[in-house]
């Protein structure tokens, strides 16, 4: 078992209307003047963006807004939000939206709270962060789980290239989260977030360093849940209590929670879909599934045990047969269930069809980007990396 | 399922060797002039007190010590930390020890913040703090929670009345866990830990208000794995993962993680086992073990579903025979594995005979504590609590 530091300090306020405490939430945690960040049309279609800026009104709250945070969010806004912060003088950023509004907003506040320096530095493994501007979230997509992480990421327009930085610095103050806001999400999102809920956790799952009985059984118990309201979202999209589950799910995968006692985990997964998500724009929750199934096959042998229990204890596969039967058992019925909710399982399902030169270029620049080779349920290299990017398409 | 609110903002260190970062961790939170307070003479032969007081002076930082909390740690001791705080100018408290070291710190904190009034009224329900003197720990003993919880209980003497009290301004700051510190534990004691540890987390189990399946996933596998790792312990008292398995399933049973979405619980176990305790002096987790087979029975059906998912989910029940069949074979169970680790199942086996005019006291003084009736799994009055108690004989 390894040591650990465990610190989510974000105050939750989990349910219906609870957007109407924003004003309060603010105030306690000392806001004056705010930056109100969110992403497309829909906060502001939806009401949504109208009923905060009326709870602030009615507190005497000033604030300014800046809109137009995209899924893989870029820098050039992040640039834009900083100026406007600093012309304004803003002290607390409010993110409304999902994670591109929340990672947005925290490389803002990076960019404010660290002014001697470009903040694409942090990004760019050049520089560490000295403070981050405090942030309020109201969570609109259960995904992400920005709303409780340390992390963020943020893609440079230039090259597309995608990257993430993290320090306990950008964990938001406080955390609205109304399951309510996320009913209007379109099924292939809502699908999308229980992907990228599901493998936050996995990717702590599967490694070869350290082990914590009560976190297996956290994570184990946290993907059955979100598996089983998956599938009832899928059926019944305005299933409350199943956009509860999925929702407070999202935050507890990436809190830190289910990664206690072991070496952090592989990741592998997220920087192979970052290549793809900086070169295609696609939804990362869609990206990830393409790619796990192929990852899972070519990393299996080395990381065998949690394979196994992975299939037993998640997937619900029977204990019999050889270690390698079980767990090829348990990487084949999550797949079905991907494809249960629509998600891909490969790179054509997911609509991309990169060139080899393209592969090759996405290998070279994932490999650079973990800085040679990285993973632990089998430590990858940029071969390994073109080999499985082929073996996904 | 209910709205919950969700903060937990303790930052843990978890590990071997933590205590010696306790010096960095006081100065990141700001301590100026600190109160050690401890317990008995354990941490001092040891030479823990003597580590953490060499860590403090390396890094100039002043301190007080004030020793002698007890199991259902005494008001009067309180005082005297008030009145010592107040006397040196203390500005942050480190509580090394247990659940008696850090509720009796709790205690101070509120006392010294909360000038205007007895720190005894907060316990008393006539008064709530408007803050807490900011707290760190050092833990010893893995098994109240107090650590990441916002509660603290206090015995004043006179009379020998026990109570709770809680608010966020007692979450502490910071806890280091190093799981090593609680190895010298006498066996019974770790037993009374495992027992507390789980009661915490079936207290918020065993409700008729509200339910949350990813909260009850996560409680699920907490009391597996605590069950699991305190039979480790009783063979193997030295074992380095399952003291920390222990430790850290004491901190996430009652820091709020396995209560959210559902009413906040059932408690008659503890309320009932309070009065003994404050009559008794005994050993918080062995009186909960004593009394809680028989709670179960008289509460039983009117919470059967639970019980029924208790049995099967956590204690291994096959799922046959109908629901009250399945059930009591759960309680039968947990009573099974109580005695397995040499814990009560009823009082005589505690080790206390209560005549039947101490029983209708604490009868009495239970009801008058819940303010007339209480509980989720069934609500208890009176009369209930001592048919319970003449039951539990």
């Amino acid at each position: 078992m390894f040591d650990f530091k465990y610190f989510t300090p974000t105050k939750v306020v989990f349910g219906k209307n609870t957007e109407s405490q924003v004003a309060e939430l603010i105030q306690e945690f000392g806001g004056t003047k705010i930056l109100i960040h969110y992403g497309g049309g829909s906060v502001v279609r939806s009401g949504l963006l109208q009923r905060v800026t009326d709870c602030l009104d009615a507190a005497g709250i000033a604030y300014v807004t800046l809109g137009g945070a995209v899924p893989n969010p870029h820098l050039s806004l992040v640039y834009e939000g900083i100026e406007l912060c600093k012309k304004e003088g803003v002290d607390f950023l409010l993110a409304v939206g999902g994670g591109s509004a929340i990672d947005s907003a925290k490389a803002i506040g990076y960019g404010v709270a660290n002014p001697d320096f470009d903040v694409w530095e942090l990004y760019d493994y050049k520089k560490q962060a000295k403070g981050c501007l405090p942030l309020g979230v109201i969570l609109t997509i259960a995904a992400t789980g920005s709303e409780m992480s340390d992390s963020s990421v943020i893609t440079k327009e230039e090259g597309l290239v995608k990257r993430g930085y993290s320090s306990d610095y950008s964990r938001a103050k406080f955390a609205i989260m109304n399951p309510e806001l996320t009913m209007t999400l379109p099924d292939y999102q809502t699908a999308c977030g229980c992907t990228d809920i599901m493998m936050h956790t996995m990717e702590r799952y599967f490694t070869n360093g350290g082990n914590m009985d009560l976190t297996d059984a956290l994570a184990e118990g946290l993907l059955r849940t979100v598996k089983d309201n998956a599938v009832i979202l899928r059926d019944d999209p305005s299933n409350y209590d199943a956009r509860a589950e999925v929702m407070w799910a999202g935050s507890l995968a990436h809190n830190g929670l289910t990664g206690c006692g072991n070496d952090g985990g592989d990741w592998m997964t997220h920087k192979l879909e970052h290549e793809l998500g900086g070169l295609y724009d696609v939804a990362h929750g869609a990206g990830l599934a393409a790619i796990w199934g192929t990852w899972a096959r070519y990393v299996m042998a080395d990381c065998l045990p949690r394979f196994k229990k992975f299939a037993i204890n998640v997937m619900g596969v029977a204990d019999s047969g050889t270690d390698e039967e079980i767990a090829i058992a348990g990487i084949e019925a999550m797949e079905d269930f991907y494809r249960s909710i629509n998600m891909p399982t490969n790179l054509r399902e997911l609509g991309v069809e990169p060139t080899e030169e393209e592969l090759v270029e996405m290998a070279h620049k994932c490999a650079v980007g973990v800085g040679g080779e990285m993973g632990s349920a089998k430590v990858l290299n940029e071969q390994d990396m073109l080999n499985i990017y082929r073996a996904s398409m």
